[in-house]
């Protein structure tokens, strides 16, 4: 990453003499340290192509996303855009079109997908090493909501519990929408169809903090997702198992170096990053000997060498990130969430991609 | 176990003659070797009270449990029984008030609960210890139905998939009644509905081999359960977690031996057995020294005991066992969840214990 | 086990009204309840051999061990004796040459043997599966002695930390003869040497409660065997790792069922009872499905049924127990690394098999 | 560390023309690309003091290590440098004697005290939260040494093997050093005396690849140290236990984020990163939120961070790295455990800090 990527400027507060104090502490060029979006969109156009800053973040409160990626595309910046990549579908898809008219790099910070196993995973189902899947189950335990929850003076401070700033759904939008993006990431697969339950726990708070979702696939598979930010005392206990005809494959965020490759008839047999036995893509996301663990930050490196590697129109199926698509369709899910939810919890569908 | 229990005949086989052999082998007398549960009742009626068995075990397929269990309890003898008590809620009341009537010890064969761990989670969960539950997530994941779902000619040779041997369903009356069972036993809470998905994975099959269920409990509280007969190469991967409002414990039953607390702003804690901190329920179920594991067996041993001990009518709370009401509950929840799953995934209320 | 065995009588107490309350307890014959273990022996060689107690085990403190199994074995009874079998050498080669005098069976209390992925590993050394082995590695670590060592009254209530009733040995004649065991029983190598440094913790107290050895074998493989009692803290905390040419196996006794099996340039292999895939040894010692834990007194029960099949005369490899050559073996192991620490930490030879 | 280090020149290659591509690659100045580090220091000193390069990092073969790092420091370069960092003590206290002289930051690439969860457990150690220690075990095993160590050509490929190269020892040196170092960071203790075996495996082999080291403490505590690079598939399993008077502390190199805190009479707690509960040198040495995996890349970037506020003149024990003396500690180790192992397994000082 170090070769890929240096911090130029941004905008890096609301308040403007916080940020140049910032990037002051960071030996930042403060006449790049910008006070809104559009000063930055207008300073960084007047530089010559090869100067101007070739990807920006966008990693603000989710109301936020969609007005800053739609101005940044527009002016041609390639953008990394935090998740949810909006607060509603039709806004996704309109920064789809964008993207497609202005032909930026775009992707989503759907970081799990940057773990070397989680490649692995799905370079070995797409192989067909576990045959046709037949079952999934995803889940995404966290607790950090849960010392806020109760307490409405707390709760207030927390933006994602907060519609005007966190958008229509906390639990789900925040981190369903990754235990979504990984099954359809790992499988291959599309999922169809969804009937959702979600609780708010208090009947003062307004959006979701839990919610479990039975899932339907195109072609008919099913599966189960679950997601909480209410599982006291978790952390970031994100798994994903998923049954084929002939094997199954697990994964946990929390020890990321260890794929179980269950196989009927056979042994458990434990698949590790930085072996030649393993696939192309987990071997190029991979940096280090065999046994010394790789981190989250990884992870998102992982990412963030993709996008480089795209922006220099070098981009490789093993250097692989999350795009607008993948935006799109987990904006789809939180909707269809919501609706099946709302609707008394009946099967929703999610179109096709 | 050994001190309570000795076996002394009973009805091995529907061939007498190879019934007979199975007798000899053990060294039991080939007069209590009987040809079918009325020739036993009958014969084991004819001895004084204190030589008749004290304790007949019902392991047969599904459909014969309730006639069975019917028979030797209107006799009078205590009965153990495999779950599904029996194929539909209706008998399994049935049994209740024959139970009720003539005032026999009866149990159900939820062995989990027999775990010193398990009964160490519901004794600190009724202690406070974890603080009001606010989310239960419990699954059991097994795959030996894979490999003969998709062979009809394999599949009828397996009992649990035959309606007529089986009852109306296989997973769920399998093995979903068991986390089922595990929920209502370490919560104490009461699931008042559920709204259920299940898979028969096969056009030409009859039965479920997979369902996910949401669950909503007496209270507000919600959950959710998953269980699979087609989770390709798992084992016996049953799992629950249950979170309070300042603490959770979770258990696995492939690692029986460590139950984890999560406590909000402390490290995680993993209780084992065997240690004078535990609680009284665990202490009396545990056999061993720290560290040594506890297997299956001793798990149902430790039911075995709680019977042993109502027969001499020495019962205590310390050496419990499932009774007939887990019996019914488990027949209320196999038909709600077919409920369910048959009226396009509604919510089924459970009545009330 | 229950058809194999019943508990008939014995010398329970030293106490005789104690042992007589005991028996009367688990409704046993009084008249079989004997005083000591001379009366034992005259009582029942006085019976029909067909109905004379068939095996007699010897659980007492060390230092009784000796006396009592030579008594038995000479009046021809069949023994299962607690480990270490003797507190010298002398003592357990004279026991050696009485049992094959007498030709008795006779079985050392090896339990971890009994694991069915401990004979499991095995058999896959002996098929040669990690091939020729090149390094072992071996621990067993407690911690109960821990808050009783450093004060002489608490230490004097212990009879293991009691030259005159433990023996020469406490830590290394208690658990470190395990470990020494599962070494040569699992790699079917002999230690030819070893170096041993010793530590008694206080310098009031007498008997080792840790040790670290050092260990060669017989063709020039080396290894490490560490025990400790005051390992603070921990359970049973047993572990061997045995590392061939191209592979190596794991495995510990706190989670007995995962065996795991390291191969150059494959994924790690997790192997687990109850398969169709594993060794007939291992097939045999597993009485469970898969993923069910078997326990402690599981792999107690499989030594058990092999002492009983050895006593009909059914004897089998798949039905191993540990005999006395195992048994001598242990005091040579406990000798050489006494002699190790009291002569200056040098290299001391266990004389062959 | 993006933030403290950008890579500005360096001798990248012994092949000039290699190492200009390199540059090339990575934008780097052609004119800070060095021949050799004679060319380096006289380049840079050439500059003003504030452009200089500001820390060189020396990670080639063992037997450079200390002809470049006393250049460096001599000519007042700051410096990271790999261990062992010579093939020699006295090599080492020279470097020592001139890092004193030229007041220069030098720091040991002892990457693992970076990780979050063992600065965590030293904090506990001198807090006193397992009291005095007792007993100390750590080991580290590779396999990777394996495949290559019985073949001649294969073994010339590896520098590591080869005395000229490596230096007096290839295991030890190489990774015996980092779990000595472990043990004397994590308790504060002194290694004062040692008993080592080494194994060459082949006797064309002329360096240890494999050795178990029996340590002693000033103090009189006892512990064990095992190495091993034919620990066939062994990936980088480092762990270390320290057992005290009232609990013990655990950690594994290969699931570093878990720390196990053992405690007499309680249940086990498992202590992870990010957590306000935890010690500031844990809390400042962890940059991501509970639950996600920190890395081996991290755990280096705390050392670089470290040297990075040191250069700055902010040295802080939060931010604490490896210096000079543990780098001479270490070759002392190194001269200790050969000398031992040399003069027939004896006992060997190793000098007081």
């Amino acid at each position: 990453m170090g070769d890929d990527y240096a911090l130029i400027g941004g905008v890096f507060n609301q308040d403007h003499a916080r940020a140049l104090r910032f990037a002051d502490q960071l030996a930042l060029d403060p006449g790049r340290t910008y006070r809104d979006i559009e000063a930055l969109i207008k300073g960084e156009s007047a530089l010559a192509p090869e100067d101007r800053m070739q990807v920006v973040t966008v990693a603000t409160p989710n109301f936020l996303h969609f007005a800053m990626a739609e101005k940044l595309i527009d002016a041609g910046f390639n953008v990394i855009c935090e998740k949810p990549i909006t607060t509603t579908v039709a806004e996704a898809l309109e920064l789809a079109q964008l993207i497609e008219a202005r032909r930026v790099v775009f992707a989503v910070a759907h970081t799990y997908t940057g773990y070397p196993m989680v490649r692995q995973m799905r370079a070995m189902i797409a192989a067909g090493l576990i045959g046709a899947v037949q079952k999934v189950h995803a889940q995404y335990y966290q607790g950090w909501i849960n010392p806020v929850i109760r307490d409405p003076a707390l709760r207030r401070s927390v933006w994602r519990l907060n519609p005007a700033m966190g958008g229509h759904s906390c639990c789900i939008g925040d981190i369903g929408v990754h235990a979504f993006n990984l099954i359809e990431y790992t499988t291959g697969l599309t999922v169809s169809e969804l009937l959702a339950d979600i609780d708010m726990l208090e009947p003062s708070n307004a959006l979701d903090v839990d919610g479990n979702v039975l899932l339907r696939f195109t072609g008919g598979v099913k599966g189960v997702l679950c997601a909480s930010q209410i599982a006291t005392a978790e952390e970031n206990n994100l798994q994903i198992a998923v049954y084929g005809r002939t094997g199954a494959l697990k994964w946990s965020q929390e020890n990321p170096n260890r794929l179980q490759h269950l196989q009927e008839g056979k042994p458990l047999s434990i698949v590790t990053p930085g072996h030649a036995f393993n696939e192309l893509v987990a071997r190029q996301a991979s940096k280090l000997p065999p046994g010394h663990p790789e981190g989250f930050i990884d992870a998102m490196g992982n990412i963030y060498r993709g996008v480089a590697m795209a922006v220099r129109g070098q981009a490789h199926d093993a250097h692989d990130f999350p795009r607008i698509e993948e935006g799109v369709r987990g904006m789809q899910f939180v909707e269809a969430v919501l609706a099946s939810a709302r609707d008394g919890n009946r099967w929703k569908p999610i179109q096709d991609r």
